[in-house]
């Protein structure tokens, strides 16, 4: 039973990933580059994402996948910034698969698109284990959720290329130790980038803004995943 | 194939379901109230037991069993107010299942408790699926994590018997519609219980226990599950 539990799931992954792989092949070809954002819900990956936008979209042609369980009320959000996005709902699954994505993706205008962002389902240990053919990952922290996150939560800061913290207008109304919380990221991630931000007021925004425009001007990082 | 992984799927929950009435079964003659913590990351599950475990120990023996991917930091912080405390570490499961907790039973004094938390891991999505033999389960939600949540995660708000609204002290720093997350979460559960409170101030602290004093006494409701 468990031996057949293992394989099964050796199946599944070795399925997804054959899949995330011609996804990324497809997304290199059209000459796209793909953001995997991933965070805890509620850090702020959609408000990341709107100031993103409107700092960027006069310089690239950016385009959003949303991942969610259920509903398209971000969707809805990032559709008033005045860019192609298509809402995928699991339904149940805790994560983007590349299957999903790869159904997106045959309905956005690849032809027309520099920049893309996947916002995966909110979750911080379920996506860090799918591959969907994104260039690179980056995980949002939140201030509001405390400084020990990366040491509980190992795994998606060691693969991400990037981590935003994000809610800095919070400090100071929370415990939240900056340092303690770069150095544990650190500890499994050394060379991580790391971006003090607040997608609410804009605050820092600029960095964050800086280091995309060089990534995806520059092409194609090898993917840390 | 796709057949194949549905029945695999079928079988670990029904035998996780099977494991988790053993572990009820138990805990009801050992007349231990059981209440399963669910929230995202940073929600303040930990910090909000730490208020209750000071508010009602001197009335029931409390005992609590933490559920985190990797560490102990947790049970460091609950072992600090002097009550029993088992970590669990899941090594990458984004859930407690029936039989992890069966094993921390075996290292709990069972005859000495009143009244049992399980701190699953962190998590909005994933432990609502899994059952692991609790009277009830209980939602954290931070004000931080915005109004919107009940609405994109529908599932855990469904199953549980009450909704903890913690970090009561930001309101006013973040964009929350009190209202809004209310009927959110009473759209899917019309009679759910609310608790605005702050667990790092303690404001709100008393409504949350005196309900909580009320469940453990009067003994076993019906849980929704």
């Amino acid at each position: 039973m468990i031996h057949m539990e293992i394989k099964v799931l050796r199946n599944v992954l070795e399925a997804n990933d054959a899949l995330a792989s011609e996804n990324r092949r497809l997304l290199r070809e059209k000459e796209i580059y793909t953001i995997n954002l991933i965070a805890s819900p509620g850090a702020g990956k959609t408000t990341v994402l709107e100031r993103t936008i409107d700092g960027l979209k006069g310089e690239f042609r950016i385009a959003v996948v949303e991942g969610d369980i259920a509903g398209s009320a971000d969707a809805v959000r990032i559709g008033r910034h005045q860019v192609p996005v298509i809402q995928i709902n699991t339904g149940g699954d805790c994560h983007l698969n590349a299957n999903m994505v790869r159904s997106a993706l045959g309905d956005l205008p690849l032809a027309e698109i520099d920049l893309l962002f996947i916002e995966n389902v909110g979750n911080l240990v379920c996506p860090a284990g799918f591959d969907i053919g994104e260039e690179i990952k980056v995980v949002i922290l939140s201030v509001a959720e405390g400084d020990d996150k990366p040491e509980k939560y190992p795994l998606i800061f060691e693969q991400s290329s990037a981590m935003v913290l994000n809610k800095l207008d919070l400090m100071g109304m929370v415990d939240f130790d900056m340092e303690k919380a770069r150095s544990a990221a650190r500890a499994t991630n050394p060379e991580l980038p790391i971006f003090e931000l607040s997608a609410r007021t804009g605050e820092g925004i600029e960095g964050w803004l800086e280091w995309l425009r060089t990534r995806v001007k520059t092409g194609r990082p090898t993917p840390r995943a």
